[in-house]
């Protein structure tokens, strides 16, 4: 299943070293305008070019794989958008619109190196995906994890994009940002943790905080379309996503009904109920690293793996959680 | 979005204090024996009259509401369903078998006393869903919660019965329990701790723990339908929980990738890798307690809410999520 | 896949011989009242007791098979309505109305006669599904065709007169009636063709004709959901339908296009634009008559099966008809 | 709804003057090997340059558009697939081999004139579908009918290719011909008929037969899923096609049953039941011809559209019909 979505669809392809990866949204209405802008500078933070982190920082000191930094993510648009001034006379934002029809895209995948992971071709990747793939399909696109590699995210970041447009639109607005790397909860230290998690050869988890603002009373459903259920839905599909809580979360568990019984999380029996929502989830480290394979003493692999890795993908994964969620709250329009 | 799952599909209907709760099951093959006794046991436990704590306790010391444990739920079978004997040889349960068509079934609702809820008819309780309710429909079964009522989850159980029958056919098996109540994690004391919390007229929250074992390598699926997003829609459309993890979980974020990088949680990639799942979710604690609506002032609600709620709902939610575990897990086979 | 429509999403069970037949109708809005006299009229003319055919003709001179005759089919609501005086100030149909929670409904299956199809244990009925399903399922419920019966379609008449109902308060009005029956065009004529063909011991196929008014410009889509498909799918979902054709059909053919041009069948690129949609389907006769099973020299089935099947199913497909056009239409509000 | 499918789901994209049209198919397994001539074979077919017609006729002699004359198809594979020698030994068939992922292809549209479609922007043809689209929209891709126009149709022939591919590695085979246009049912005269049509400036329907062979028992399912719903809500799916009928079809409605009570079609009660399956449908003449747009006294339409139609459409529908039919088949693998 690479679709997600009943009314806004987003179907997602592509391998991170074939032709290119892309996708297809349908179910938008005619007529949307779409911010060019926006979707070039979530593209930027996923990719690490511009991660919310120290601006002071520069590439890979801050923790971003060289290839994320190298390659800039063109997005051309094959169906399904119009220049605005072909159909329409409302001059506000010329660029383009909307036809109502399924929106294709693709990003060209410019610095597929496949010669890089010749090794992989016979090797499965500790903590990766190599290995049930191969059992799971009995063929396997070897070159940079295919399918499984994060680049697959870049489409659902453009597809988010689309989404959080319209929803801002109806006034509800999606924000994400990193709240603690490793056991560091000071987003001033964010930058310096990871920096000395990456100088060791090593990496480290991260936890995004997610806060939705203006969804109507009555978002959500009652039983199976519970709006945290579908939310958890959307976020957990997310790589290296290992948890998702919301309002008490986790750490409610110690609080009895009569302290905490008032906080809803935004959400009471499945449907909003027009306060904040907000919600976390937390991502593992990144499981190839230096110091890791060192340990498997697995030194042929050490070089190439240092130059190709994130130190914390929390990071890079703020724009996804946007995405995703932007993509989970558009079907309820 | 009252059903749940593509290939077994489960629709669940039934306000708590109408007719019946009950539901349809869709997409189960012919030729599966049900077992009755599992179905009435799951029961027992959803209902909190066997609720897996301390035996020598009974009835309302177990922090169970009293309408739990009057009402015996019945199963009756509408269709999908033939006395063994009238359609196979296999003697080996004699019993109800499956036709490969949609199975129906209800459970009436004997102990329904709207009367007693008739206060709610222009009330909303704190903590509940009867607000949005109104707010989403613009009309309400003000009846003891309606949809929202934890009795819907009667269904869930009789369904995921017959789905954790198939699975364990196929030699899987799923096992929940609770691991936490409050800032206990001694199962022990579990029984104590509730009944401490409720003679306090109070309630407090649990965690339960799930493991599945004998998946086969492949289950899940590498984009949107990953394992563990599947299993969090499944477990977070459960009544009053608020948070999802497996593998390294919240827990994992402060431990650096070199260390905890070999933990997979049962799953790569979104795809099972053959070692045990498991994972956890957390259950808030009831809203409507003595103490909390003392908090309130509101004494005219006082005495009848006292009961009518559980002091811990995480006990009860165990069979729960076995149920939708199961049937999350069932769309692979 | 015993479900149909995303929106309204109607869930058929029972098998003939079972303990009922019936359905659970998730997406109903709530507060729609429901009207019991339409469900009651056109369930009659489902079973043939209320044909539309001469109204001076009674019982079997229909053509109707005797179960049909005997058996009142009697709704009882499990889910999803509440009197209206509960919860509305609206008088104006005291009745039943919606909650927005899903309805689900039986009709107990009365004259149930397992034993007289005791025979059928170990036979395939020529022209039946008996046959297929044994070896779809590898098992089957032989009492009366189980499935197969058309007795399922009780289900979907009551599910389509909420649909009707719905699609009414927005000017949408559904007609069908029968317009062929054998060689014959006229309708004074049906009653007496039928009889002759019945007295004759044999059986005769008719063309239902279906009118659909007030549909609001747009509705449908361009690609996989056309207007078109989305009615051919729902009307050759019925028993005995063995064909659909809309605006020129299958007579056009021998026209131009200079000819027939402006002829659009209510319906455009898919998509409805605001005039009348006419189509047609034909139903084939009831294959077990008396004088079929003469000519296959299986006497012993002869005389039980002369009082079991309709002389022209057409005539009692005109509700069906009716129904599932409007849960087709439905999906569209 | 530009999706087809819920096992094998091809979604379809691309405007017909926009940069491209095609498609992502989903759910292909892996290690399929795909048949890059059968695919150009069926575009080629599509496109009218071969249209199994008189093969003594070339080009507009044959009736078709001159932009299909005129513009090769050449599909571009975006993801999904990799040359064969990259991961499999077996060399049966060198070339592209299926991962297992969503295939994303394109097909750039070369011929794309625009500006002879200028006089469209605030025209509408009569008989297409210009009026519905921008009363739906609000909003419409003028330039040749955008969505509606039949080159969306190409996308359909590259999947449906995959889907027959895979059908015939288990032994079912798919063909569909012309059997009649106009009054004419001898094929040696389909040319000749066409031809005449078109010298006068007009246009004319067709019927095609479609014949599946090799289909398992048991395909289809009893309720709303039977295989007649299936085959009709894909190919009524086709432009311009106005019915569909299997079996007996409509032609059967003056038979008896004791006459025709044997013929299955090769369904019964929805189900495959292992013989032949044959079904027909009926396409209508292109609405905008010459003389159509003479007694419209719209001469200024007239002269452009001459050279951009089809005399009969009935004659490139053939693949998609047989592509519809893959699809729709695909599903019950």
């Amino acid at each position: 299943m690479n679709s997600f979505g009943e009314k806004w669809t987003f179907t997602s392809f592509g391998e991170s070293h074939g032709a290119a990866v892309g996708g297809v949204l349908d179910g938008v209405p005619a007529g949307l305008h779409i911010s060019l802008d926006m979707i070039r500078e979530e593209l930027e933070k996923r990719a690490g070019r511009k991660p919310n982190l120290d601006p002071s920082l520069k590439g890979r000191e801050t923790g971003v794989s060289p290839r994320a930094l190298r390659e800039p993510d063109e997005v051309e648009w094959l169906s399904g958008v119009i220049e605005s001034d072909e159909v329409t006379k409302d001059q506000r934002t010329k660029g383009l619109v909307t036809l109502g029809t399924p929106i294709a895209f693709l990003i060209r995948n410019k610095d597929a190196r496949p010669e890089d992971y010749e090794w992989l071709k016979h090797t499965y990747r500790v903590g990766h995906a190599d290995k049930v793939y191969e059992q799971k399909y009995g063929i396997r696109d070897w070159r940079g994890g295919g399918r499984a590699s994060a680049r697959e995210t870049a489409g659902r970041v453009v597809a988010g994009c689309l989404a959080k447009q319209q929803l801002e639109e109806k006034g509800i607005t999606i924000h994400a940002e990193l709240v603690q790397v490793g056991a560091e909860k000071d987003p001033a230290l964010f930058a310096e943790t990871i920096a000395a998690y990456q100088k060791d050869g090593d990496s480290i988890g991260g936890i995004v905080e997610c806060r939705i603002d203006g969804l109507p009373v009555g978002t959500g459903g009652p039983i199976f379309d519970k709006l945290q259920a579908q939310l958890a839905f959307a976020v957990m599909s997310i790589n290296a996503c290992k948890g998702f809580a919301y309002g008490t979360g986790f750490e409610g568990v110690t609080e009895p009904g009569s302290v905490i019984n008032h906080i809803s999380g935004g959400i009471a029996g499945g449907i909003s109920d027009g306060s904040e929502i907000v919600f976390r989830c937390v991502f593992k480290p990144t499981p190839t690293t230096p110091k890791a394979l060192k340990k498997l003493n697995d030194q042929r692999v050490n070089v190439k793996m240092v130059n190709r890795s994130d130190a914390c993908v929390a990071v890079r994964a703020v724009p996804v959680v946007e995405a995703m969620t932007a993509l989970a709250l558009v079907q309820f329009l």
